[in-house]
């Protein structure tokens, strides 16, 4: 078999985005398009990477105009904004959203039509602008995949890109940003880099140039979640969730994913709902299903999750580890049931029309266990 | 503190030569100057790849006239064939001599000039060529690194080449090439993997994305050290130490090395010695000079061999880590002292001439213990 494995550049600590304006300089770029959001804004982050552009001698137009589960309509406009402007690079700075835009915006630029077009695994023919992404949630692991995700508005559901090309040329991770989001948001991005690792880690394409990031992923959340979601200012724990989050997105972005984010994408994409919120739902449940394919795997989990295994049987040694999951996810505050997101029961269609997309998803295609549309009815049903 | 992470995309496997064709397509390239040496021609690898890029519409010219140390004037020599035969991009496929050649050549094919204008750190100017570095054996790293090592002939030393750009575009390893290595080249070289994955985790410059890397190489050394060494066809083994061999190199081309390389390049410019013997010998006496600055990481290299530190104190832990290393070196018959390579001690002007080139060497750097010219005269004798 052979493994693959690819990496952006990695800047990473505290102070990295005042590496912004002189590593565009390096990329050759002019005329950067900011990509972000009104939170973003609000916490200073862009006026200070606006200042170190200029500073650099770059010039920047700006991109803010879009939602939570963005839309394709959103990064048709973006692009529009792009070459209007005449930019000739791109900046993500912001949570997984907002960097999922910056690049399908950079899929665009170079390659025209509509995002909806690039669907699916390696759609790109021409290569994109130079592009650098620093992420400001300790979450999606955008600034280092391959991966983008948009809603499709008509379909209402989260379309899937992967493409080499959309590995950042530059990855930037400040560790000081994470301390402006608030506990439940630091709860589910948290949870959210933990199925990153999870899934990585039992995925059908995981290797061993994967594991090793997936495994210290595991252990940096399930040692420093708790006081990074307990204390904005405890930088000992920002730091190591934002460095659990690059592992795991290095991790997930060559190991592909598994059922958690292929149902989330078909959830998600219909109901406006947070993605860190559903995939901590949806993990340990997805864990009991997939649990009967790679024991062993589980096995380990459980003990990088602090499990002492000694003497147990294989299966419980597994089923511990999801445990702790369980009992870490009720800690945080983070919810543990669709219906605390307001969501009632679906009907039989649109539950049939969700696990119909959740099989098509690129994710499904790594998860170490077959999945059938009522194995994935199943799951949604305990989760509700 | 600010931690940069740097590698390129990697093919890694069986069969993984068999994409160097398809590899230089997606880069654009379309004729090849193939750097190699007889015994990898021997051996059949340059035929496969030759044939590969063929089939794939590929021209390529060859250039195999190099030395185990290799000389600035070889480079000269192998960019003069670059340009005459009007290649466009560069295929190193062999050991760590033959891929710090090719990536030379590609410095001097776009920079001009003489390899010698750009030793030390960050001093090409130029793009290099599209690269593809084929490691056939678990040892150099620098399929992975940022690194090209050659010697300046008129001053007998080893020069350290240091850039971003050194990094291949794509880095193959297939594991079968291994098997054609014989014990003594695999007990060398693979000491050497251990002593870039040791050097890089007690480096000023390690961080927790070379930390893991090295972590593992050192583990995986630890169990596949021997049996690779004692029988060529355990593809398991050869697997593993390839994958070591890999990890190292992703964790020193980050974290660069320390006194061992930088003694080593002195040595080893001067007297024509196998650089994976001069390290084999070095390595336990600088790790001994070495422990009083990082104790605790010399303890986790202990553990990571698999020494039971519990309830012992700190610097004793430390030390027996070093002692299971010089049983290791014993075991697979690698030497021990300078003495059994046939070198006598030298006189005191060859020893400060020596002394002050590793002070100077760009690896010295990031040495974790301050280091003396007498530090270093005290080291070699003690390895004589």
């Amino acid at each position: 078999m052979i493994n693959k494995f690819m990496s952006p550049e990695i800047i990473f600590g505290k102070g990295a985005l005042e590496h912004v304006g002189e590593s565009f300089l390096r990329l050759g770029a002019r005329k950067i398009l900011i990509v972000s959001d009104t939170g973003v804004c609000r916490a200073g982050w862009v006026d200070q990477v606006m200042e170190n552009c200029l500073n650099a001698g770059l010039e920047y137009s700006t991109f803010f105009n879009l939602t939570t589960n963005p839309k394709d309509f959103e990064v048709t406009y973006g692009a529009q904004v792009f070459a209007e402007t005449e930019c000739d690079a791109v900046l993500g700075i912001g949570g997984g959203s907002v960097l999922d835009v910056a690049k399908a915006i950079a899929i665009v630029a170079t390659n025209g039509g509509k995002i909806n077009d690039y669907e699916g695994v390696d759609k790109l023919l021409a290569p994109l602008p130079p592009t650098i992404m620093a992420s400001t949630t300790a979450g999606s692991g955008s600034e280092v995949s391959q991966f983008s995700v948009i809603v499709d508005s008509e379909k209402k559901k989260k379309m899937t890109i992967i493409s080499k090309s959309l590995i950042p040329d530059i990855s930037i991770t400040d560790p000081l940003t994470l301390a402006t989001k608030d506990a439940s948001l630091t709860a589910a991005t948290g949870l959210d880099v933990l199925t990153h690792a999870i899934e990585a880690y039992v995925s059908i394409a995981a290797t061993p140039l994967t594991d090793v990031q997936a495994k210290n992923a595991i252990q940096l959340v399930s040692k420093y979640l708790r006081p990074s979601v307990a204390t904005k200012s405890n930088e000992e724990a920002k730091h190591a969730m934002a460095m659990a989050s690059l592992q795991a997105g290095l991790s997930f972005s060559n190991a592909i994913l598994g059922a958690v984010h292929a149902i989330s994408h078909a959830v998600g994409g219909r109901y406006e709902l947070s993605h860190g919120e559903v995939n901590s739902i949806l993990l340990p449940h997805v864990m009991d299903f997939n649990l009967l394919a790679k024991p062993q795997r589980y096995v380990e989990i459980a003990e990088l999750l602090g499990v002492d295994t000694r003497g147990l049987q294989l299966m419980e040694a597994g089923k511990r580890g999801i445990e702790v999951i369980r009992q870490l996810t009720k800690e945080v505050g983070a919810p543990q049931h669709f219906s605390e997101l307001g969501l009632h029961s679906p009907d039989e269609a649109s539950m049939n029309e969700m696990a119909t997309m959740a099989l098509e998803d690129a994710c499904m295609i790594t998860n170490p266990r077959d999945v059938t549309t009522k194995d994935i009815k199943d799951i949604f049903s305990r989760a509700m």
